[in-house]
């Protein structure tokens, strides 16, 4: 669906992750910049691992940029993984010289053993080195070049952290720049003072206890004209693709548009959002905005709120009990290295994943090859609405 | 994404609904028998509006079903809408002799504002149209294809409703077996009586009050193999898959994967499923199913469980307040008839998706041209299985 | 790739071919006598066999338009097969109450064998039906509604015949208005009175020998903007969509844009097109047009030159030789009723597909959800054309 | 369509190009000299220029194997463009310190114009590079990755030069695997070496009058099994598929399926393949090819063969008319390096292309996650097939 294409390869401990974007517009002005800062975003977080210290993503566009500019051709974006120096024996390419000891011991909640299994491979490492969210640093990447089309055309993409554990900021009437700038600003991406202490003592609590803990990030778009996605196809609705870009992120298991499971709960005359219409902007407006800035699948106007729900990191200090796969039987647990928290960091990706869909979407709607067609293609149909 | 494709077609109120399932395999039996049971079951529910008392729907197999048997050929249903020859004057295809009043007044949590801005329409019938729930009619028989192939091999799917306004069912260690036979026993899918009187008197209350209720409910495959979806690119992984599915129908406004959004609130220790190995089967197992059967984007073998939360009907009896489009002025709203609550029908509906999604999942991976090509391809993989 | 969806359904003798177009834009005037004209062209041609008696194709469109005017949902389309009456029996989809006869007796050229060992049919016939080129009633159809919206965009395609059997037009310098006209006038879609005769001759000594013969078309779009298709990705690239889309037509074994074969043989200052530069028309302009309309995949601005090459028509009234699949063994061959030509039928499918991928290719490039905005968007684009 | 996926990226003179194949199953012993062979086959060919002189191109998969072995996770392959070296300040992606000359003059037969006007570039470097053949080093990497698959399975794909210009090879009754073996020793891959002098001095002609000269290659797959692709809809016959990718590559204008332009002047009784059965084989079989392997979209169990049409190469060493785009004036054309003649290069580039479509139709027909899984479906499937 769509006319932007996205695909990432690599493996966690290879030499690199690559992302190549295809379908993007040319002539917009792009710098790795743009995307490092998403990578360094990507990074940080109280409650991660000793791999983050190791790392320090930078991109390389080797295609599709040039003085400064994207040219319409396939972007493709590299980023090295530092850490492949002391893996090139056990990462070759090449057949090895001496074989590896197999990886055989499958960790709850990884894609290890289901992996193992489809592909059928002994040798666990060749399923999690591609699972790992390692991955995600390629959709970081390819996030912010959309991301930055997205911010020329009046468009902001951007999360913030609502739950650790059993930590939950409160409700809040603070407008959403605010909320914006308040959870920038925090290393847990919570814009909440008060709570954001309490989500660092969940942290601290389970990194005493060689535990983890999961949690519930939203993402934002602002500025998102009414009709991007489509009521007249399963596919095309926005809802459902945003959805699955935000699902698909590693550890996430739920996902809501606005706060769906409790409007579940509610009676409809308390659950929809009346419509108004403000003379002097020539706009619909909404008092309220339970649907999350979506009726039918389709973008209303309204701020996009998505919600994502993410389970707590499957590698604990102390593993859980398991099967070694050749012997059947199980094994000793090691203590293993490992983060504690990485929901601000899924946070992160959570804004790739939605910019991808919302850059894809608008491409769709108003076509474009250039950022000057498209930006002309935009106006044209902004200055419709206002005169519908 | 897969070797199936589904689209369908239809407006509400013109001459039929169709859909085309393509790339179905052949030679699975098929009688249209098998898609009126479901049909039947989308319209049934405590709560439903005068529209259900008109359409008794029934499918029409116009290709790809020849002497009761697929033939791999794209496969046309077709639904007639009853109520349509109250409605061709409205619905003609051809130019209006004199036209119909134009609908100018959108009804908030519908898709007429967005749509009908979108697409440019001053007349909001021309999207609520196809944006009504009567498209999931088409879903619905698509879906009961879908069921009929993996009954075939093994593979049960079913939904049952977990909740409706305030009403909850209670946590059960009932047999899913038990849950099924008990659900489909209710006119609102509901497998525990006392919940089910619950539920009735949240619709009774919403009924009375001139509201509407929303809810969630839960679909579940069981017998499905491990290894469908995958976790090497992100639009393969299943949970996204079947996020986007459940997501696209309409009024669904959340998805989980298991009880997602519980298990962000738990520790690692307390939300991941321990692997054992059972010898007389020969296969992995979990004591418990956190995870909802997928880890990593792909099938573990365990029960498959997704979650939907419904909003509230957004049709009421008594208009929310809104504004007519030609004069931009608020309007009085008029009593209309109405649907209070369709979440079981709903769930029927989650049932066709999750059908879909799983059918493609499976021929895409075992590939397969005739249910004796799939069949033995899996059962191939099966031993392959058994013996990792 | 692109935004238009376009999925056929039917077979040949079952009670209707149906086609789903999606993802087209809305407000475009459309009635059934846009698709009807194409319908009955499709049917004419002389050599036609004794199936185009009975048949006489009316498009029904069963959604997606209204008041004369699309919605932007899917259109559905119906073309009943009146030829059906008689063969109820033979097609039921409900299991046989009598089994017919299987049909175990593969005709060369045709798909009944592979089909039916790919899909594990002993009866042919469930192959057969679908792989008829009475699929392309489908395929017309939606084309038309294509040339519908190009047509309101100054884009015109059509087609003609270069060749039947040995006979071939002569090279022309007729501008291509004339040679549309003339060739619509001619039932062979020739547009040289002598060449047609010389047509017609081989058609009848084909005829007389209880043969049938092949030939070439040429499919042509004037007024298509350059910009369409892309050089970046091979499957944006529009010579292999184009390419695609003519050989996907049944019998269609060949395709070449502009005279490529002959092209093949020249040296490169012989064969490509200088730039001219017009004052007037602000616009870049070639003198020749050996490039088809196409360099790099992307259309430069000339008219869209497109030739296919259909083998003879595989039924022949004396049966190749073949062997019956049950008894493995050469069968005498019955004389059967067949066209002995369908080059000029070929033709309008091939003007019908040209439109689909055109449409597509330009609702990619502009955008637009609506009649206005798509031509809103093209002004735009073609003024900065013009100021390039 | 189908179930891998294919991506490349990168510009002529930028670091290096990309290739990622997704959806490739695991298990397949690879090594980079299985790709490179081809890289360097690529390279050769009489009419070179001096490009070829300066890269030696060499994979570096840089994910998706591992100790030799593909892992079923995305397998990105980068080759570098040695010539960059001197291209770093045109080809910077960062901003430019010193803005490098435009390039404002279009070559006829080149995407120069259409893509600068397209993608609103005033420098056409910004079209070219990525326009450039230099592109398809990176599918002939994913083709040999493609090519290794299908060679485990028994299947083997090969092309050879049928013309140059004027010169033609025979007519010849040699056996496939003489042809395979004569031509892979021919640095014009042509199998009858009078033919080769005299495409040799088509060569030598054209370069002595700054010329350049096409030519026709056949792509020939053997040892492929009966039922890949489908009648089923357009989009999956795989004729239409191949025709799609063989035109995608650069220069090539015509693509047909044995020799269809010929076929088309014959009548059906010439032109169809008689079916016989060998009872030793127990295989159905054709005493000729007419229909180069495909009947009704479907592979029928006869070898595969395809043809295309190269159009000369658009850059000759004395260019042809055109105007610059700044100045809208005609220019002195200046002398350039350029290639004479690349019909040896493109069939290398055909054989990558037609090893991507079989790989991709083969993977959906049998499905299998491993090269294990891959295997027992195919040899139950062909099994089967034989019982047929």
């Amino acid at each position: 669906m769509g006319r932007l294409r996205f695909l990432t390869a690599g493996e966690s401990h290879g030499p690199e992750m690559v992302a190549i974007l295809e379908g993007f517009p040319a002539g917009v002005p792009l710098l790795a910049a743009d995307v490092d800062v998403d990578l360094a975003r990507r990074q940080r977080g109280y409650g991660r691992g000793g791999r983050m210290k190791i790392e320090h993503d930078q991109v390389h566009f080797s295609s599709g940029v040039r003085g400064g500019e994207t040219l319409g051709s396939p972007i493709a974006m590299v980023i090295q993984n530092r850490d492949h120096e002391r893996w090139t024996a056990h990462m070759s390419a090449a057949p090895f010289e001496i074989a590896p000891n197999p990886m055989t011991r499958p960790r709850p909640g990884h894609a290890d053993l289901a992996g193992a299994i489809k592909y059928d491979r002994r040798d666990m490492r060749d399923v999690l080195e591609r699972a790992s969210a390692r991955e995600t640093a390629a959709r970081v990447a390819a996030g912010a070049v959309c991301k930055k089309l997205l911010s020329l055309l009046g468009i902001d993409v951007f999360a913030h952290v609502l739950a650790i554990g059993a930590a939950h900021v409160p409700r809040t009437e603070l407008p959403l720049a605010e909320i914006r700038t308040r959870s920038r600003a925090s290393d847990l991406a919570c814009f909440d003072a008060e709570a954001e202490e309490q989500m660092r003592e969940q942290i601290r609590l389970a990194a005493h206890a060689g535990d983890s803990v999961g949690g519930l990030f939203e993402v934002i778009a602002t500025g998102v004209p009414p009709g991007l996605g489509s009521h007249v196809s399963w596919d095309r609705k926005l809802d459902g693709r945003i959805a699955q870009a935000l699902m698909s992120i590693q550890a996430i298991k739920g996902v809501e548009l606005g706060p769906a499971f409790e409007v579940s709960r509610r009676n409809g005359s308390a659950a929809h959002d009346p419509i108004h219409y403000n003379d002097d902007t020539r706009s619909f407006t909404r008092p309220t905005n339970w649907a999350g800035g979506l009726e039918g699948g389709i973008t209303n106007g309204m701020p996009l709120v998505a919600r994502a729900a993410m389970k707590p990191i499957s590698t604990l200090k102390k593993a859980l009990p398991s099967v070694d796969v050749t012997t059947k039987r199980p094994f000793d647990a090691a203590f293993e290295r490992s983060d504690v928290c990485a929901v601000a960091a899924a946070s992160v990706v959570g804004e790739a994943m939605l910019a991808l869909v919302l850059a894809d979407a608008l491409v769709e709607k108003v076509g474009g090859d250039s950022l000057r067609e498209l930006r002309r293609n935009l106006d044209g149909y902004l200055t419709q609405v206002r005169e519908f």
